[in-house]
């Protein structure tokens, strides 16, 4: 008698609604037929060549508007519905192709920003353009996640910012540049731009606003040549008197902290959502593979140290999905969201598919290093996880500084 | 400005309502005020000692009645309610004392696998009773969760069971013993036995029997001497000739498999919300103690090495009981319960308490090690968690064989 | 045909010389028929009765004395013959009993520092007397082991020392406490202090010296009541008005930090040495198990998991021994020890110690857990490593300042 | 005051006579100079430019040469002498870059393996020519390593080997084929090959044979396009009746066993040795950007927990490194190699290696990610190391299989 029980896509999640299983399923298949493939190629090309008229990435950009899963198009669900649904679809779009699903995820960024800071104008205006959200710069990596300098030294200065902007009348005035960093960033059309405000001379964090990429002294860099998710471009931002009027600002130095706050929290368990994706994608085709491949004279399944194996890697996983819904739900009903909780979703499920991506590879032995199967590159796009949107160790430091309670020191 | 945000005792879980915020306080109180210091004290106490007529023990046990948690009182709850109910519940007992915690809860299964098998009359029977659940054996400990043989040595001999059960006629008749693991077993009244039976010669697995243990021909031996959780009582139990009605079998060999798979998948969630609790407890204690303890100039929690330390206990808390929850509702919705997903939050959970409830000691650096503080306590019984109810290896190969999908081969 | 090969006692390390072998296999047999039946005696008894005066611990006391290894006795072999000796037999006698052989070495220290420090007088006094080292205070632990401040919150205040000595024309005059860690002070004659200097008024780190535990104004503690070693006795030392002769000086504040350098390099290596001994302990006791203990059909060793996790624990003991070998060899022939290798080493050892422990003790099943079966006791045991002489993380975080170059900041 | 201490290339080894100080400067020049920057071109080019004739790989073999560092150049040292002189160049090689030092070593597998076997006149034959080692097969990977069927499915069916050779008088008649694998094979010109034997008709394991590559009936598949180590060209070698003298045998049937025993207790911390190279120069890079790279306010080196995260790398190189020399050392003394620690080396160095090439990346941040910065290609290199010369967990379970005593069963 066989043991096998066989788990939906997602695990030991609780039923799905008729409908969540209708976007499940449609995600799915688009991201099996359409992602997967395209993925597998843009990972080949040059940078220069991902962003290419031609090159596929446009297709898939396309057809993912198809999908209606935009922020405006599921505005109006209950929040704890929304969560869910969203947390469906990006899973299985980053399953298929990781690169392309946070393509797609950063597009929304400027649109879910300006949500979060009820300025309606800059949601519609930037609903339907490709975004991106640029906040790293040269000199200030982690530092622009720290605005309120919870994880800086004492004693340390801090330094110029690459990137300033100031209100001049009822006008933003942008100088400078962002890293090479900000994802989408070669072919967005507007950018959540977050930077140091002037104010009256006195640079201080910090500034929000949303940027027309083809105002006049916006220009870019060269697309970035990068180990993983070589399907989502990235590259440098230069801002040379930029002027955009104020109604684009979605956060002033008096908001800013607050605002980020929120910003940070929502991002952070969306990151989780893909790198949940990549994560069963690598389990998945270790699966298959340990059922196909024959060693010691047996399916390498049935040898118990590969089971063992392979069951880490699927509870780790569910351990990652688990977390991340709830930090999910968690932050909508909430009074306040729980930054702590958004990181340690981040940090779980990026470490999760860190891990399972390399334990996943093993399984294939040497095929798992050669380009010929899907491994090495699940490796390459799961290592990004661990820096992208804040280096768990600096979001751990910074979240592990919400535990201490004034009252009592 | 401070970024101390204050989280719920049970962390990221969703909104409760307000009946279940009514048990928890009233399980936490429970919990703080009685069961941890009489904890602190049976823990010190010899293991004949702890069992004696006027032990603290007992006070618990009948308060614990008081509760209304037990399995019949809340049958007639809507399957997902009891369960968060009772999630909420047992992690606040075991928070504050795993070994009583554990007192309380195996007291229940005699009824709970009463009710499991459809067997009402041994529901209403061993209802009220003080209950043990009897089924390691002195040969065979991992053998006997093992039913189908599904991590046995394909060319090994399984040699002779220590216990077995024959039909005869209306009765059962039960020779042998059992391990000196039964937890509970020396105070309890009902025993849930689950052994070999002896059907026409054949011994085979197995049977599942209540056994009343002032029948005829039971013994105990004596209480064991062990690292933690020294508050739960364990001992072995022989059986010579012990005759009971067949009225209280709740399993035969033909439907042991199944039924077994249904203990397990029952249990092992069962004991990872015992240790969410433990692990909760440990990190309490290393909060609280990290913002009075003063070193390199600062109260510690303001170096941030150890708000680092704090941050992943909390995270993997966080992770451990989203997952227990998540299998706890997918088993009482799905058609049939999945163990690997038990044995996942079994795994998860008791490693994340035996890892917090260490990193916590450490935190108190040599006073951890001291029996003045409650840090090695916490230690000892967290260590008995990677055992209990399974060694996680063998739980992990077990369910491992799960993933094999017979169709792939 | 089998594939079984026997390694000597200290598996990879280089063939032993004659003299080596019969060091060897004296501490072996005394580790072996006498401190380990001893120490496990001893394990059962209050911190009170391991001390009083028909103890078994003064057998064990007494006998090692004969195994001329002390300090002196070894003195005049060329440096690196010394520590291969030293390191073979610290090895034996941790794998015996780690508390008595804690208890043995701490006997030593006085007569080591002494000798560090050039003070022939001081040797010759402490030679043959038991010892204690004396450092940590209620209200400085880590802040001890840090006297040039590399860890210290650069905007904290440090508080009172416990314990000042000021020199007053030939004398020293000690007044305060230690906290109740010193190992050996319930039963030491003469302890190596170190503690705070007041220079005209001013307190600063640090003074050495040798106190007669039998000197007016010294009085004891309790012995503390902890988790492991509890064979080696431990307890707060109270100073009033102590006078000790400035002779008995062995660093003064002008030489405290260099002195109290060397003395860490030496120490933690001491300490790394008593952490293999337990690691490979609990490694054969685990490797004589799983011939014995069948399950699954089989000798455990037999299932290829139980052999995978035996090889890992076989791994880490051979890395950490040989990393500590290495270490020790270094110091003794470079310019000046290298404090960073002194903590690795005893990082890896006892991080390795507390590993294997818990590895071996799940090897048992159930019966790790008993006080039957030797394990529980050497995770007990073993868990102190990762605090005595320094807590892990304080190590790491002081071994870490020494990587960085100022010449290149 | 500062820290710092500064530790020579080797770290915490002993101190180098004369002659190996000098050897290792040659080897630390040769690497930094010339391997480095032409592994770095040699990363970004296709596998076939690799190894066209104008590729600079050609230059490194040809330096290469003249280092004098060839098998049967050293073969007149003093055994111990040999393997330290032979350890402290590898390692330099490969801090220089890992694909080179690989390439470097294979070549010289055929005269190793010849000159083990005792064969002088393969061992004349081979030396000075490029070389390569043939075990792999497309259907028998870790099947290959597991000659004496160590870790076999007792009920598994091994299933046709890819190549086979028969002796046929004075000649060997090889046909079939070896995987992708074989490192260097593209350009070798002579090949060890190990592989079944046919011996009146019952192929079994095995026989190994020198092959030289020009031979009739030899044909090679296109290089290997793969993650990390992409200096070192791999591919397929096809075998169609290819005749080489019996005086070409180096193992047969009746001593392939004990032969390949010796092989792989040699190969192992062969391979050890590269991967602490990988690691040092992970750890070097990190080291150098930590003190440069400024963040919070310092230098990123300055805040506690980026020094501690660089003591653990140091830490466990360290470690890898003192473990791999006991092993080299103790195999070439000891009456017969253990090949348990020759797996524990191998296993300790990879793993580590991987590790700290991670950490090392995490430290850059973003910049990690980019082919901008040496880390990306450093991981990717790293990766191979759990996989080449046998997957690290068939390696742990075959050595494992050696700690069973058979006489304890
Ligand atoms: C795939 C990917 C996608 C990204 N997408 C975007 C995007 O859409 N928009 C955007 O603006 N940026 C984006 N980033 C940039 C990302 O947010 C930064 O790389 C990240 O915040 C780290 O900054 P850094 O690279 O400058 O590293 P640094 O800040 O220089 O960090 C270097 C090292 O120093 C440590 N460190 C830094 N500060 C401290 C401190 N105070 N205390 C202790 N340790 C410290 C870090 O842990 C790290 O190990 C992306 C990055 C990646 C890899
Ligand atoms: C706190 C606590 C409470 C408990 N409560 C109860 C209770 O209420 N009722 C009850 O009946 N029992 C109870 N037990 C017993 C518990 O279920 C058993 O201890 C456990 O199943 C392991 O069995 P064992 O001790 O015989 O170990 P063994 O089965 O002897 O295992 C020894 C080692 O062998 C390994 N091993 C065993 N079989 C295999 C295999 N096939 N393949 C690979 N490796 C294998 C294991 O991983 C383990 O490392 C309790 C135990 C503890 C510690
Ligand atoms: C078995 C054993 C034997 C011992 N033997 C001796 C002996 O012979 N003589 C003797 O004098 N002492 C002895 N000790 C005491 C031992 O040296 C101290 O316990 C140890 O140095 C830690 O000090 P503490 O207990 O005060 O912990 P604390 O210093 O209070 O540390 C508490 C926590 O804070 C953290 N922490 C502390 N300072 C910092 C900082 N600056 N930055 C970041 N984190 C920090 C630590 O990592 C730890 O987690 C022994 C201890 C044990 C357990
Ligand atoms: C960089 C590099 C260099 C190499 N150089 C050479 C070379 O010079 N010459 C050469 O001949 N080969 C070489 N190899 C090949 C290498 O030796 C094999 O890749 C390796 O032995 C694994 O074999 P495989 O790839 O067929 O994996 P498989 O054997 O198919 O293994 C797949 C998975 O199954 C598991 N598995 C396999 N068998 C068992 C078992 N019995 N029990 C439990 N689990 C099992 C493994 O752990 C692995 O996870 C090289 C490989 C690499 C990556």
């Amino acid at each position: 008698m066989s043991d096998y029980i066989e788990l939906p896509l997602n695990g030991l999640e609780p039923p799905l609604s008729e409908e969540e299983r209708a976007i499940q399923e449609m995600t799915h298949r688009f991201a099996e037929d359409v992602m997967r493939p395209i993925g597998i190629e843009l990972d080949k090309l040059t940078p220069e060549e991902v962003i290419e008229p031609g090159s596929r990435m446009w297709e898939v950009l396309d057809k993912a508007k198809d999908l209606g899963l935009g922020v405006t198009a599921t505005a109006d669900l209950e929040p704890v519905q929304r969560v869910r649904m969203l947390a469906l679809a990006s899973e299985e779009l980053a399953w298929g192709d990781a690169g392309l699903a946070g393509a797609i995820l950063v597009n929304q960024f400027p649109v879910m920003y300006s949500m979060m800071a009820g300025n309606d104008e800059m949601v519609e205006y930037c609903d339907g353009k490709l975004g991106c959200w640029a906040i790293t710069e040269p000199d200030h990596g982690s530092d622009m996640l720290d605005s309120n300098g919870a994880i800086q030294d004492s004693q340390g200065e801090y330094g110029r910012p690459n990137c300033v902007a100031r209100i001049d009348g009822d006008h933003v005035v942008i100088n400078g540049q962002k890293a090479a960093w900000p994802s989408g960033s070669m072919t967005a059309e507007v950018c959540a731009l977050y930077c140091h405000a002037d104010v009256e001379g006195n640079t201080s964090a910090g500034m929000a606003v949303i940027v027309p990429l083809n105002s006049d002294g916006v220009s870019r860099g060269k697309p970035l040549d990068k180990m993983g998710l070589r399907a989502m471009n990235q590259g440098e931002l230069f801002f040379d008197e930029v002027i955009v009027p104020t109604s684009h600002i979605i956060a002033r130095p008096d908001t800013y902290q607050e605002h980020s706050y929120a910003m940070l929290s929502e991002a952070n368990p969306q990151v989780a959502l893909m790198f949940v994706g990549i994560a069963r994608a690598a389990y998945d085709h270790a699966l298959t593979y340990a059922h196909e491949r024959k060693q010691g004279g047996v399916p390498i399944i049935q040898h118990s140290s590969v089971r063992y194996r392979l069951f880490h890697m699927f509870r780790k996983i569910e351990a990652a999905r688990a977390l991340t819904r709830r930090v999910l739900e968690y932050n909508v009903t909430a009074d306040r969201p729980a930054l702590q909780g958004s990181c340690a979703a981040k940090i779980t499920a990026t470490q999760t598919a860190y891990e399972v991506a390399s334990d996943a590879l093993q399984i294939f032995g040497g095929n798992g290093m050669t380009r010929a199967f899907p491994m090495e590159k699940l490796l390459r796009d799961a290592r990004s996880g661990l820096i992208a949107d804040g280096c768990n160790e600096v979001l751990a430091l910074k979240a592990g500084s919400m535990l201490v309670n004034p009252d009592l020191l």
